[in-house]
């Protein structure tokens, strides 16, 4: 084991890495400041050849088969260790010349066809309801929710983020909703249950259409929501609210401007829209090969300014731009928490490779929140200037009249 | 007078345009819609030749000049139809090739060096500050103020601004601040009265350091409040607050990059900042030639994207983004009040031409912030993703709080 040693010796300034190969043999790196001790064994001899193509992916994927195992420390502490030395992690060659390649490639020849954009959408959404059940809130809210003290639990957090959206939807008796990207449901159904609205709730998973569908019926609002395998491009009529939770990053930069005129064009003209998306705040970022080729294909993490200059060039009124941070780091901490609380009924519902790859991307992603520069947005945008009142005074008292309806619909 | 009416000939859908030539020859356009009925009436013969180039400077310049008359209606009732029939008139050939070309020149070429800045700074800021206060309110606030119902006075107004301002800065004792831009000093003031925190303020105007010197200490601050003339590029040290309000326009786009690189390298890790700005919302935008020639050489406004994108590039955290559509629109209808109110005052100050030029800017930034794609935006941004709490509530408690510094403070 000759690379693998290389890609980390000397780059561990926080934290310690002891590797053991195939052959018994270990190192151990240690640096002066503080962080994770971890420990890895290396089961594969052939891993260490093949981490010249693609040290990440190639980590990633010894993981997965289990050909790399955590001797000491757990997955989280071997990914926190790896973002706390990642700047001299870049100074590698290997790592360098990685980095820059996945940077130059990434949101490249990715037009999202409609065609394309199911066969994403089936490879994430479509895995099975079961699996999002076993890790999911009650109401399977699969988007990040907001902890305005931090200490809330999963399901009042996500409740609290369906309100704060809906409080920015300025929602009135008789208004006609969209919903893109609606997964199981779940904010549809809250916003017809709060307000006396008609809502078209769209998605391209039909896992998510069918709970989505029986959902509604249970919840005895299904005369107000419907459901359809719909791509936003599809959509016709006009609309005088639209959201979207959470689906944006699976858009691709080559649509964004697809995507914002496809809603000025289905927005009433004193309509209101509220874009809820991951955003990269870090210009030199790229997304994880791993991520891209096992969780989310045809994915693009947008920086601010990409999604603004979308906004500007669709000739809409950008009306309010709000920023979480951390917020998704404590979801996914939670995520993560339940999923392996119930990993054993995982593995049954797929297999141990699964369960392996989806502690990854929930761990990894975790770190991307709160160590990275990932953060989540708000985008509220409209055609006219004054679609929203003039000052930002209106969101509370629109919660509180949300908080009220929510104990009378309960009632 | 032949090139006059062709511009404007078969473009007038709103309202109507009678035009009087120097012969006495009157031609008017009517359109089908509502619009004001103006009236102008041309003096000068050769204004019509010289039309061709840069139409819009000249009409502007003729205006200046009192070659150009209103007959009927207002100033602001003219340009309220220009507004109304822009669509159209930039069919017009001369028009839309003047319009490309201003939009394809405007940030070029304007790398604002320390010099140049200084100068652009005097050309407007050291008009005299006898002219200012004709027209600003108390506090001599020379930017967009908060208008929470629209029915405020002018000095409520710019009070609710500083202490909107001051909250998203979230003050604590022994802070040291930095106001960039100082104007007049009234921010800088008003800080070190709710909050017990030093405060450097920084202009390039010496007839605005001279009268913030004066201010501070008769104010009874000047201990804790220094001026100094001084470009930001030209600050030391670190401080724990930034803000800068209505200075970023003048920036320059070439110099967006800098901006936010020195406020960052001036910023305390857990430091935060607050730009205050006009923003263009509509890409296709470009600055009036006569703005540019007469009111603010050097300037230039930014789209949110290319604000963002410099603030991306900084390396800093976003942390909130708010957007105010009409609140300068109500501002710049009231400096227009008070200063044609006070109009002979400033005629014996400065000249009639001088007059007119500023009745012309008053009322034609108030259409573009009425009509056109120019709002204001206030970024908030820090180096650490916590520099601010979890969400806006804290907001909310900092305005009560600074309400309650500010009742003390006047007793």
């Amino acid at each position: 084991m000759r690379i693998l040693p290389w890609l980390f010796d000397g780059r561990i300034r926080h934290g310690s890495l002891s590797m053991t190969g195939p052959d018994g043999r270990t190192r151990t790196f240690a640096g002066p400041e503080p962080g994770p001790g971890v420990g890895i064994r290396i089961k594969d001899p052939s891993l260490d050849r093949n981490l010249l193509l693609n040290p990440e992916l190639r980590l990633a994927e010894a993981y997965m088969d289990g050909t790399l195992e955590i001797t000491a420390g757990s997955l989280g502490d071997f990914l926190t260790l790896y973002w706390l030395n990642s700047r001299e992690m870049l100074r590698n060659p290997v790592f360098a010349g990685w980095s820059r390649l996945l940077r130059a490639t990434q949101g490249l020849l990715q037009r999202n066809s409609v065609f394309r954009a199911r066969r994403n959408a089936a490879h994430h959404y479509d895995i099975g309801n079961d699996l999002y059940r076993l890790f999911l809130d009650d109401d399977m809210q699969y988007s990040c929710a907001y902890f305005p003290t931090g200490r809330e639990t999963l399901e009042q957090a996500q409740l609290a983020k369906k309100r704060h959206i809906a409080a920015k939807l300025v929602l009135r008796p008789g208004q006609r909703v969209l919903d893109i990207g609606c997964g199981w449901g779940g904010m549809a159904i809250y916003l017809a249950q709060v307000a006396d609205v008609e809502v078209l709730g769209i998605t391209l998973a039909e896992e998510q259409l069918r709970l989505a569908r029986e959902r509604a019926q249970a919840a005895g609002v299904a005369d107000r929501v419907r459901f359809e395998l719909l791509d936003y491009r599809g959509v016709e009529g006009e609309f005088d609210r639209i959201v979207s939770v959470g689906m944006f990053e699976h858009v691709g930069r080559d649509d964004f401007g697809t995507f914002f005129a496809a809603l000025r064009d289905r927005m009433a003209p004193d309509g209101v829209a509220l874009l809820h998306s991951i955003l990269a705040m870090d210009p030199g970022i790229y997304s994880s090969p791993f991520i891209r080729k096992y969780i989310f294909p045809g994915g693009y993490v947008p920086r601010p300014s990409e999604a603004l200059s979308a906004v500007e060039g669709a000739g809409l009124w950008l009306l309010d731009f709000e920023v979480w941070r951390r917020h998704y780091a404590f979801t996914l901490r939670e995520w993560e928490r339940r999923f392996l609380k119930n990993r054993e009924r995982a593995r049954a519902l797929l297999d141990e490779r699964f369960c392996r790859m989806w502690e990854l991307y929930l761990a990894g992603f975790q770190r991307s929140f709160e160590m990275g520069s990932l953060a989540v947005m708000q985008l509220q945008f409209g055609r006219r200037r004054d679609a929203v009142p003039l000052t930002r005074d209106y969101l509370d008292r629109e919660v509180r009249r949300l908080v009220a309806q929510e104990s009378e619909a309960a009632a």
